[in-house]
Order: structure tokens, then C-alpha cells, then sequence
């Protein structure tokens, strides 16, 4: 069954997270994706975990965010190598890339020299503040970790009171990753319309900054400044974790009938009436002393009972899951979330899922993910029919591997 | 100037959060979104804060997500509801839901049916564990900090050893709401090469699950299961927050020869030869003193005493902007990601921006949220031709508003 893009040809100028997020995205919905690594390879090849020997190969991270893609070596610091990609550009649909703010330009592949080349290329770059910047921004380097703090996340993030938390995963790379996706989506319909490319200017710090969601309008608001609150939500209560006999559990009591149920199920019908819990604002107001109380009672009883007895009683709540224990899930499982993909030279792989479920054309992992420059000749051969004797020159001048 | 979306119909059947994600989306891209409300309103209408009057049409919340949209006040539990919104539907492009699964189905819009009216429409559905689910999940409510939990996201976010944090906005939702428009938008291209429409089912733990990156690999490559690290990084040191004399600020050094700048930048060339702290596995694996270290180096000047410092010397680094702070931060204002959009009843307000920065398309802000069935008339009259004295039989009938 080919993917909702098949058909589309991306060149992937991206690195470890936030572009390759991108270019995963289009991947598994069925573009090529030919990944331009340089000879020694995109940096996320070195990162951990690794599945047998410590090498380029065997990264654990690089497989699970590089499946279904080409890897094609070219060394863009050589005239030739610039060539090959103009070459590639002019046949290709979507550029990604994830340089700091200046790289593309040094290169020679600024977007006013890829208009020229290819009037139709949808070019999207990812950046951390973006590449349209005030003076002092423009070449400031980015991590995941400087744009959840820059952006406001971690402050809203963490015990409260307590220290700033970072995000468990790197939502930074992750959520630009997604945006960069439907930046270059919307213009490929905008494309099939006019012809014409365009250019998304991705920011990472952006990226979260639009999704903190009513903290920015609380502050615009009122002038309050938002705070982290453990696992509590600043407007309803009980809403939070609690620890239960053996790990933490989730109770979402949404509204003062579910309360009223709630303390029935606990056994505690006493607290109806306490008039510091009778309505939600008043819930909110004692969030404290309230959740003495209901942790009290918590603790008694394991996670598991609590979800039998809560669920029968019409309670939304959830275990606090731990990574074994969602990756063992069955309805992630059932709805294949976690596969297995072939990876030449390691075997069986167990990686992420799409979650891009369509009717007709779902998201898929086809392949593992590439070794490094395994699609070197391939796709220098099959679609710039460029011809053998020509790579072997290019191989011995160090353009391609 | 026309978004890239432009001439799209998207038919909003959401509430709340995750499927007005995707609508916002949608029509900050130049979708024509209509937002079909029942009688009493979408309920994040009654969600603080509130701009003036605590009433339906003055909630921040609901304007800063339903801004562009149009509302469209309709009872789906009336036979004529049903059938204004069958007509509505053979007209538009992209329906959107996010109802618990089963709901439509009851309202007789269930895959099957919409197929039948118009087989060229997109339909996207958002839950907590996806529609097609074994029989133990099909049902179960869904809140953002549910999927937080369950997802297994909660248990990566948090202080060392400490409790699990929530993250601290409804990412849950927020991720779900992207991946349903990078969903709605493969479809379109699809639909343009084939006619074709087709059904996204998404899960709110999926899109999650997906997003927790090498945490997966890592519980299934080596049945390691990981953990919360506070503001860490597994396997780079270091690379967290500190707490500076005022507030807090993260550095992340990403390699060796950047300690041995940071060693100096720091005044602690001692530091460069101690041999707990050589290469970077040395300084993962002896995080804890290493931080207690440089705790108390950091400790000893401002915030931005040490972006000035560390700047200088290239060491990235970021202070842990609070929201008073990124709303007031040059580049956020420069790239006007901070929109002042004019609120019907209520005035000037001070919403995010879009982060869809296209060359040619760009996202905008072009109005504020809808008053509850601001557009009913102007929907049923220009789009389904239906007179002026039918709206008022269907007014009165309680139809519509």
C-alpha cells in the first residue's frame, strides 16, 4: 500500500532530533527521504544507546528516528558535493535541515539560491530562535534543554515550589519537529495550487511557546505569573498523582458530582459535607489539606486495585505508567505502537510505531533505519544517472563515500 | 494575503483541547474552520481566566484557542441538527472530532456513514486510546494528565528519586492535536491525487508514546527502564539547570572541549585535570558531585551576569525564563509570536501567535474567538442557502441558537 506521500522526494540536510522528527514524519506517511549525511556522519550515529559494537552503525537513537530512510554521504565542503545536491534539489520536492542560522548560506544554499534552483522546493529550516532574528539571537546555538527553559516550559514544569523540571523527553526538538511537518504540508497543497515553494522558518523556542497553552493568557490576562504545580492543575481538584501502596496513580475528578461519587468509592462520605472540599474553587483553594486526606487514603491500596475499584465506579484515572510498563501495554501493542524493524547487521529492533493512523494510507516503518552511505550509489545512479565511473571518481576525491 | 489553506472547509465538531489544537491550526493556515457548537456552548467556554463577565463569551481560554474560527450553534440531538450538519458536511473538506469513541456513532456519524455523504471528506477523530481499541479501552475517558500518565511520559518528568511531574501544560493534547493535522493534511494530498477521502484515528497515549524518543530503545534494547533525571540529560554532563544568585539557568556543555572552556570560564582550571570529571561518560557518572560543584560556583552571580559570561565565551546557556518573561522577550515580540487580536464585547487581547512562519503563507491571527453562534445565520444562509424565515422555524424549534 503506498503512503499518503508517496511520490514525494525529500532531501534530509537534517541532525540528531529536531529535523529528523521532520523527515521521520514524511517518511513513515510514504515520501523518500534520502538523509545527506557527511562522511562522518550525522552526529546522532554517536549517540547511546548502542545495540551491539559502539559505532556509526549500532545507535539505538539513530534506528529508531532514521527508519524508512536512504542515507546518501556527500561532502558538501567540496564544489563537487554542492553540485550533487543542486542537482538533487532540482528533482526533489522538500528540503529539511536543522543548521544553525548561517550554515545554509556559507554553503551557498541560502533560500534565495534555492529558488533559483528549484522555483517549486518547499524549503523548511528549524532552528533555535529562528533564522529571521534580531541581531543578537541569530547564531545563538540551541539544545532541547535551553529551549525548554528560554520558552517558559520549565518554569511551569516540576514539584511545586520546587526546582524547574525538563520535560522527560525532548519536547523541544519534538514539537518543531511536528510544526516543521505542517509547515511543509500546507505548502505542498499551496504548491499543487500555484507551483510555487516556499520557505518555513521554524523555531524551537516558538514551537513551545505556542503550545503553553492558558499560561500565556493568564499572564496577559491578569498579570499572574504561572508556576509549576507537580502534577496538580491550577483550576480543578483533585486532578493529580498520588501514591498509592506500591507506585503513583492518577485521579481526574472533573467536576463536583464526580466528587460526590469519588467520596463514596473511598469510603469517606464524610467529606461531602466538609465545607473546605464542597465545591471545585473551594477544592482548588484547599488543595493541600485536601490532598493530605486523599493521600492518606491512597496509600492503602495498590495501583492496581485502585484502577479495578475506580474504574467501576466511572473515576477517570490512570496508573503512572513506567517505560516497561507502556511498552508491555496491550492497546499499544494492539494497535502496533511498538515494532519490529530489520536492521541489517543487528537484527530485530524494537522501535516506536506511527501514530499516524489513516484509513487508507497509514503511517508504516518498512525498513530499519540506513548504514552509513548505504544509498550513495543508488540514488546517484538511479535518479541523477550519474554513471559508475564517475562515482569511482568522485569516491577516490572524497566527495561521496 | 490567503493562507495556504485557503478554499479548505473544515467542519469543527471539538471541545476543549486537543481537536481545537488542530482546528486552530487549520485556520491560522487560512482554513475556513466552522465550529459547531451545541446550545450550551464547547465547554472550555466556561474555563478560566475570564476577560470580564465569568460567562461563555469572555473566557482567555477558549479565545486564545478558537481564535480565526467561526461558530455555529447546532442541536446534533435534533433530526434537522443531524441533517444540517449531513448538508454542511458534503460541502467541506476536513471534518474534526474529538468526542469519546462511540459518540458519534450515536449521532449517526460514524466512519461508514460520513463515507456515504461524502466519500471525499477527511475525517480525523482524537482520543485518549484511539476508536479501533480492545473492548477494555474503547470507553475509557481521556484527560491530558491521564495521557501523561499512562503514556509513560510522566514517569521520564520529575526531580531525581522525587515525585512524577505533570508536564506543565496539556501536552498530551497539544501533541495529539498536531499529529491529527499532519494527518488531515497527508489526506489532502492524497485526496488530490486520488479523490479519495479518509479517516485518521488518533490516540491521545500514542502521540505521546511517540514523542518519548530513546527512552523506547532503550527499555527494549537493553531492558534498562528510564528514569527521571530533573532537569539532566541521560548521558550528557553537564547539561542541566543550576541555580544562579537570582533564579535559574541552564548550561549545557556538549562536549570535552567545552568543559575544559567551561573549567575556565568558571575560574576552576582545577577542574579540568580532576580526574572524576575527564571525559563525559566521567561526568555522567559522577553527576552528583560534579553538581554540587558547580552549584556553588553558579550560585554566586545573576542570571544575567552569567548569559553575559557564558555567551562570551560560547558556552550555551539559557536563564529559566518565567511566562512574564517570554512574553516580554525581544525575538518572541520581533517575530510576533505575542498577537494583539480584537475581541468582540471584550477589546484588545494579548494572544500566542502562530508558529507557522511560510514565506508566501504564513500563519496568521486575522480575528478573535466567535461569540456562541455568531456565524449560525451567516453559515446556514451563505453556504446551504437556506431563508431567512426557515432560520427562524429552526430558532424556534431550539435547532439552532
Amino acid at each position: 500500500m503506498p503512503g499518503a506521500l508517496s511520490g514525494i522526494r525529500v532531501i534530509d540536510l537534517t541532525h540528531v532530533l529536531a529535523g529528523p522528527t521532520t523527515t521521520m514524519i514524511l517518511a513513515d506517511l510514504g515520501a523518500e527521504v534520502i538523509h545527506v549525511e557527511p562522511p562522518t556522519g550525522d552526529d546522532a550515529r554517536e549517540y547511546g544507546p548502542f545495540l551491539q559494537k559502539v559505532d556509526k552503525n549500532h545507535s539505538g537513537y539513530f534506528i529508531s528516528l532514521n527508519r524508512n530512510k536512504k542515507s546518501l554521504v556527500l561532502n558538501l565542503k567540496s564544489p563537487k558535493g554542492k553540485e550533487i545536491l543542486r542537482e538533487l534539489l532540482k528533482v526533489s520536492d522538500v528540503l529539511v535541515e536543522n543548521y544553525r542560522p548561517g550554515t545554509m548560506r556559507s554553503l551557498g544554499f541560502d533560500w534565495p539560491d534555492i529558488q533559483k534552483i528549484n522555483p517549486g522546493l518547499i524549503y523548511a529550516s528549524i532552528s533555535g530562535f529562528g533564522h529571521e532574528a534580531l541581531p543578537e539571537y541569530a547564531r545563538l546555538p540551541s539544545y532541547d534543554v535551553i529551549t525548554q527553559a528560554y520558552s517558559g516550559l520549565m518554569s511551569l514544569t516540576g514539584p511545586e515550589n520546587g526546582p524547574p523540571c525538563r520535560v522527560g523527553s525532548s519536547i523541544g526538538d519534538i514539537v518543531a519537529g511536528h510544526q516543521a511537518a505542517i509547515g511543509i504540508l500546507a505548502a505542498l497543497h499551496h504548491r499543487t495550487l500555484t507551483g510555487r515553494g516556499q520557505w518555513f522558518d521554524g523555531s524551537m523556542v516558538e514551537g513551545l511557546f505556542s503550545t503553553l497553552e492558558n499560561a500565556v493568557i493568564r499572564y496577559t490576562s491578569s498579570g499572574e505569573i504561572p508556576k509549576a504545580l507537580g502534577t496538580a492543575h491550577p483550576t480543578i481538584t483533585p486532578f493529580q498523582a498520588f501514591r498509592a501502596l506500591d507506585s503513583w496513580i492518577v485521579v481526574a475528578v472533573g467536576n463536583d458530582k464526580m466528587w460526590v461519587c469519588f467520596c463514596k468509592t473511598l469510603g469517606r462520605g464524610d467529606l461531602i459535607d466538609d465545607r473546605r472540599f464542597r465545591t471545585n474553587p473551594l477544592r482548588t483553594k484547599n488543595r493541600e489539606a485536601l490532598a493530605r486526606i486523599l493521600g492518606e487514603e491512597l496509600v492503602k491500596k495498590t495501583s492496581k486495585e485502585w484502577m479495578t475499584i475506580l474504574e467501576k465506579d466511572g473515576i477517570p484515572c490512570s496508573p503512572v505508567n513506567d517505560i516497561k510498563q507502556i511498552c508491555e501495554d496491550p492497546q499499544i501493542n494492539y494497535r502496533d505502537m511498538l515494532v519490529d524493524v530489520e536492521q541489517s547487521d543487528v537484527g530485530k529492533v524494537k522501535i516506536a510505531g506511527s501514530p499516524y493512523r489513516l484509513s487508507e494510507t497509514p503511517g508504516t516503518v518498512r525498513s530499519g533505519a540506513p548504514v552509513l552511505g548505504e544509498h550513495t550509489e543508488e540514488v546517484l545512479t538511479s535518479i541523477l544517472k550519474i554513471s559508475h565511473a564517475e562515482i569511482l571518481s568522485l569516491r577516490e576525491e572524497g566527495v561521496i563515500n
